[in-house]
């Protein structure tokens, strides 16, 4: 078996076998088949496309690359959710908490952001002491008595997905949708969990623009999964404005908060309960979604969902003081209102600008190596939909630096289309895969 | 301008401008391009093509990447002539001398043998003494003053071809009519000659086996080479047998000599002719191809082409008693016939079978650092559509080894397929595009 011989097999359109797909990936990873091989044939994949067999083939491959956690010393169903990343999106901050709050385990491996997208370490940060460097044992034991523990990636989970990506990232070969899957979903089948729950978000602000490729993407990983013999669900959500009303790093936390106290905004909330009931029927804990939708409903009316994350939050390193008056998290410099221009009503808001003025805020990273100041963002005051007048307060922004801050406004402002007659509303749950 | 968006833009099908095709060559050259790109836009291109005008900018970007000779001192128009390869092509040997007794400048740059194909500077080391490492200036003299010259390709021309083939070579995109037509002509238009005359092999034993790629092929070249200002003519023309008798470096010097001498093979001496009148129409020493034709029989009748091939030989190093006495060259030291196991027709013979049968007796090159015999080969004394009675001769083997040559005369009598029914006549030039 040679590379040569694999490139061109692929080239003609013919299906690889699980072997060659093996030689592949072994030889890449050890550094015995080139990178300048394997570019050619990653973009000889993106015109002839993959089969769900090779699709399977390729993540397990990438998936066995590496460590596999070995998650059997936690009790019960180990059920992982992932999102393909969007702006405000502080979902595992509550989803988390709740789910464990009716006995479902979560031990959840989270990543920091990157570009217009946060990511949940950055925003647990907030707490002062709070760390996400659990040794094994310890991660392991506060999921057994807490319910939940979130750890940074520290094994080496899946390294020929990395190196691999690296490689597609910059050759022209990341958008084939075979490739997305099986690179996200090598990385959850690594990370060990018995039943993963998907957050494919679809529109402006997320990865995949339309809801066609976002279909196309759930249908994929979920395929993978059901495969390698992982419970599946895929909930196709809307991206096409913010998340809740709370984009930047504690002022996302501090919503998380208010939601697991039943005062969130309403989006988050539905999207959490949603995501959150296909968790818990695939735990084994309720007999449908809608019952274990109002279990979930009652987490946050007893408090029990809150607890929960206030313990896990201490057991982590992080200030309970913190936690129990989020009002004392460090608050930026200046926080100045952007207003309507004219009366209307709120037909758009660019999303992925949203996160962009958060990013120049400072609030997340340019590249893997910046830092990012936790107190920045943009507090969305006015969603998709909503009536405005000329002079109400569309946003608030929080910012450090004054220059930036203005740069920062005449954005928001540019992001917002308001016009003359009502909108229609859009779907937040666009589509269930389960 | 960056590699990544010219690979995304060929890959959605777009067309490259100039000045990008120049960016991606210089940047290769330079290394400032890696070759994990190269191969993703060279694949890319497989799936996407190029048009005529960027195939002609990539050729021109290549030929332009090292030295282009300056031919400028030599007297004329200079005409080249190129052949895509096959077996027992010994065309240049003949066509050289006989265009040159006319007149016509053949300033030629030529390579060595490799796989089944020969070249033609191992074939004229067949003289003791023969060199083509001549200086500029000699090489300019020779050509001035004998009509030809044959130099090896010492000059650094092309370099980002010879890089981009040997990655081409390796990554599975070697196949694409743009690719492979403006890798020739780039090393052809760096060569400085103003007419070019492409021989266009088609069929078994050549690079394309079918008619339609030949063609595809040689309106590709004939397209590049007239959009960078050059008189073309391409000739395609049949290798679904060997061109001649001979297959062998000293086997086909034989045979150059009898066809200078008006005593070869009538398919080899076609092919001169036909190739030979473009020439010399595109040298402008006749008005027409039937006009030049004449001429050039007439030099095989009046010992003119025989002349110019002895001085050229001897200008160049050669033996002149070896030229004038072929019979003195050395020969091999068992030659052994194959007989015909039954009676009929022949009615094909598999041509790169036979290129590879004098490999394998060490007639041609593995690996570029293969030595070469000179003395070993083929010479067929049956071609297609002869009668053949069982016993009769088919071929003789000239070999220094008694297992090869044991082995070859297996493999040469399985080369032959002998029919009960008389075949139809295959054209020896199946197309002219001028």
């Amino acid at each position: 078996m040679n590379m040569y011989d694999l490139i061109m097999k692929k080239k003609k359109g013919c299906e690889l076998t699980n072997d060659e797909i093996r030689y592949m990936i072994e030889g890449y990873t050890k550094e015995n088949i080139p990178d300048y091989q394997m570019s050619a044939m990653m973009m000889a994949i993106c015109f002839q496309g993959m089969t769900p067999e090779e699709t399977k083939n390729l993540t397990l491959a990438m998936a066995e690359s590496g460590d596999i956690l070995d998650l059997s010393e936690i009790k019960g169903i180990k059920v992982d959710k992932h999102s393909t990343g969007g702006v405000g999106d502080k979902t595992s901050l509550v989803l988390g908490p709740m789910v464990a709050a009716l006995g479902v385990s979560v031990a959840k491996m989270s990543g920091r952001g990157l570009g217009h997208t946060g990511g949940t370490i950055d925003k647990l940060e907030s707490f002062t002491g709070f760390t996400t460097a659990l040794s094994k044992e310890t991660f392991i034991q506060n999921v057994n008595e807490i319910g939940i523990a979130i750890a940074g990636q520290t094994a080496d989970l899946a390294p020929a997905d990395k190196k691999l990506y690296a490689l597609r990232d910059v050759t022209g070969t990341v958008d084939q949708m075979s490739l997305i899957a099986s690179s996200i979903m090598s990385k959850k089948l690594a990370s060990g969990a018995d039943a993963i729950v998907l957050d494919v978000k679809t529109g402006d602000g997320a990865f995949m623009k339309t809801l066609k490729d976002s279909m196309a993407l759930a249908e994929a990983m979920v395929s993978i999964g059901k495969l390698a013999g992982k419970k599946m669900a895929a909930i196709i959500s809307d991206m096409d404005q913010p998340l809740g009303n709370a984009v930047g790093n504690i002022l996302e936390v501090k919503e998380a908060i208010d939601t697991l106290q039943g005062n969130g905004p309403k989006d988050l909330e539905e999207l959490v309960l949603t995501l959150g009931s296909y968790m818990v029927v695939a735990a084994g804990k309720a007999q449908s979604v809608e019952e274990a939708r109002e279990q979930l409903k009652q987490t946050l009316i007893d408090g029990s969902a809150f607890e929960v994350f206030k313990k896990f939050v201490v057991a982590q390193g992080g200030c309970e003081d913190e936690v129990l008056h989020p009002e004392k998290l460090p608050v930026a410099q200046h926080i100045e209102e952007v207003v309507a221009d004219k009366d209307g009503y709120v037909a758009k808001i660019q999303t992925e600008e949203i996160g962009r003025i958060s990013l120049l805020l400072g609030g997340g990273r340019e590249t893997k190596e910046s830092e990012i100041d936790l107190t920045v963002g943009v507090m969305l005051h006015t969603k998709r939909g909503d009536r405005v007048a000329a002079g109400d307060v569309l946003a608030t922004i929080h910012a450090n630096d004054k220059e930036k801050l203005e740069q920062a406004k005449l954005r928001l402002l540019e992001a917002y289309t308001v016009v003359d007659n009502p909108v229609e509303e859009e779907l937040l749950i666009k589509k269930i895969i389960a």
